[in-house]
């Protein structure tokens, strides 16, 4: 039986994947009294006096919406805010798991971005984080951006940043493997859409200088016209320095890093040969990634992460967004910044020993406990290094 | 220790109530991929092409939104959606403990009915149903009737509701030792807010003819004109057919039941001393009754209620919303209609054996089980009765 046959029962059997459940005794009348009326008007006139409190006397600082409006899920595309369910959930139980946040999915039924950040702000009160998740490029990028500066609570879009910060820590270890530094790689990404939109803006907070885009009609520069629109436009600005032009395949040539979020095979061998000594290939389109790996691997690829379990290398959300959440939300940081992204993506990538470190080991285990661990101690510091946290 | 403390006690040292866990195991990739991506795309595309497998596949068909505005929380007011918090955890689990239910709180920062509308009907395809909760009047009938007609899943304001379905079944006990019926007898309603306006309707709806309401200014009646706005106009169609008018000690004159939802000592031991022989007199002002319970049984008050825990008779919500949800959505009913309210009244007032049945016991026990099991059970016959069951 395949993963969807199985996944089709697990879900039916349990009738969704999360649960809510009490953390204080309700089994007398004294319990009663102390958990609800007449006792909770104590709390409540407390957070009335003094909003901080929430913090304190309700599950507000470790609870975090996991908020779509399903017109990006998974590879299904828009599929609805009902469809979604079952990844909001499942995103929100690794929460649990994995960060030990609470999380809860929230589905919106609206294709309209100002419906979404109408409907965030409005909810906003009994949530310490917002975790948009599944929303199509470009309305992400407002919807984010819109939340960013009118909460209070840290605001993140895993699809984008999630996917960038992991991104950027395998990188971060694949450079020590090839021996070179981020202000002297050419990398090329194939795919700029929210996820690759932000690698991009990531590796140069990073250091990285030289990043050439690419989409189906290839590179993007100022002048090509044809599908220069939305956040392309602003990529055009901070990419392709020298304003070359052609396709993919004259992108790559020389190249030391290419990175993909786009379609499987759209990297073939041959591109893959023509790159620089010690190329590195993260092929992340699912479940075929843009080259295979044993044939990246046969033309020369050093180091070759892909977004598969079953590969060595698995670019994996989750070594991320648990520990970023946990860290933002421990010191109630207002923000998740740049400074912060990147902490968590060294600290992704300083979950691996330099002993352990080799060509099928840059990136950490989902399930090795450390990585959130780490992740939030770091991404706990830097938000206190830059003056966003509140606590 | 009073209540007060010991709940801001409780509640820093949980820091909140409630949490979100796991029904299913994450402790493998195969698990990973089971829950998540890939497999979890399987429950997604078989809810897109068939939104009702959203009731197998996922939490909704048993999840409720505890929804609030914090505009009327307990007896504190407007203390805005944060402050509010407290109190829409404790029902959440409340929810589960006693029926079984998910449910989440949803703390709106809105005072605008259309955005608490908008914002519900914004998150409404993650929820089986929609709980309403500490709303001020008359927003709250405007929110619900809205709700009520363009949603597919049920929504109930427990304030009105809740407490409307214990009265009726306190009701129908104290009616079985003073032997008298509905339709004959002379009630008086003092309070005609939220929960009098609904507790009216009901009563109404369950038979009795002679309803007379009471609020700061007297007796309502349709030529008072003064406080006559919103709400207070339909009363006075369906209530006082004979069209009396003077103070509430005119009205209780000769009544059989008093019914109180307005504040301490509103009904002096005078009053009550000139109701008919075996008066039934329900005190719900909190935390000082309408009229206290000694004083009430010296007047000759023959079967007495409170919304106290401390005294016998307690008219607690609890015993209602648990199994009206949990009978509403085992058979995925599209409303929460008069006739399955009035069937949760009986079903509550049934719980209590005729051999059981005395002057302190006509309302069960909060923590009789049997309670939620009942509600539940004729919940759901009296949907699938009046057509509104979809399952």
């Amino acid at each position: 039986m395949d993963y969807y046959e199985k996944a089709l029962e697990l879900h039916a059997q349990h009738k969704g994947k999360l649960e809510i459940t009490s953390t204080v005794p309700l089994a007398t009348r004294d319990d009663l009294s102390t958990a609800y009326t007449p006792g909770v008007a104590q709390p409540c006139k407390k957070i009335h006096q003094n909003p901080a409190d929430a913090y304190t006397y309700t599950t507000k600082g470790n609870m975090v919406a996991v908020v779509t409006n399903g017109t990006a899920v998974l590879g299904l595309g828009n599929i609805g805010p009902a469809a979604a369910l079952p990844v909001m959930e499942g995103k929100s139980i690794l929460f649990k798991a994995f960060g030990g946040v609470n999380a809860f999915p929230i589905c919106l039924d609206t294709t309209d971005p100002d419906e979404v950040i109408k409907a965030v702000k409005l909810i906003a009160p009994g949530f310490g984080g917002i975790n948009l998740e599944d929303i199509a490029s470009p309305d992400c990028f407002l919807i984010e951006e819109v939340l960013e500066r009118e909460l209070d609570i840290p605001v993140f879009h895993d699809d984008q940043h999630g996917t960038a910060i992991v991104v950027t820590a395998a990188l971060i270890n694949a450079l020590k493997i090839t021996g070179k530094t981020m202000p002297e790689i050419k990398v090329v990404l194939n795919g700029p859409g929210a996820a690759g939109t932000a690698i991009i803006k990531m590796l140069l907070a990073a250091g990285v200088k030289n990043i050439i885009a690419c989409d189906e009609h290839g590179i993007l520069h100022k002048n090509r016209g044809v599908g220069i629109l939305h956040h392309k436009q602003m990529l055009c600005n901070i990419t392709n320095q020298q304003g070359i032009s052609g396709t993919l395949s004259n992108a790559v040539q020389g190249a030391d890093v290419f990175i993909g979020v786009s379609v499987g095979g759209a990297l073939t061998p041959a591109m893959a040969a023509s790159m620089a000594p010690g190329a590195i290939v993260f092929a992340m389109a699912n479940p075929v990634p843009e080259i295979d790996y044993t044939l990246a691997k046969q033309a020369g690829v050093r180091v070759m992460a892909t977004g598969r379990s079953d590969m060595p290398n698995q670019v994996n959300n989750v070594l991320a967004f648990p520990g970023v959440f946990k860290g933002a939300l421990s010191v109630r940081a207002r923000d998740i910044n740049s400074e912060m992204k990147i902490a968590a993506a060294h600290a992704i990538a300083n979950t691996i020993l330099p002993q352990e470190l080799n060509e099928e080991n840059i990136i950490p285990s989902a399930f090795n406990p450390q990585v959130a661990q780490n992740v939030a101690q770091a991404v706990a510091q830097a938000a206190r290094d830059t003056g966003v946290a509140q606590a």
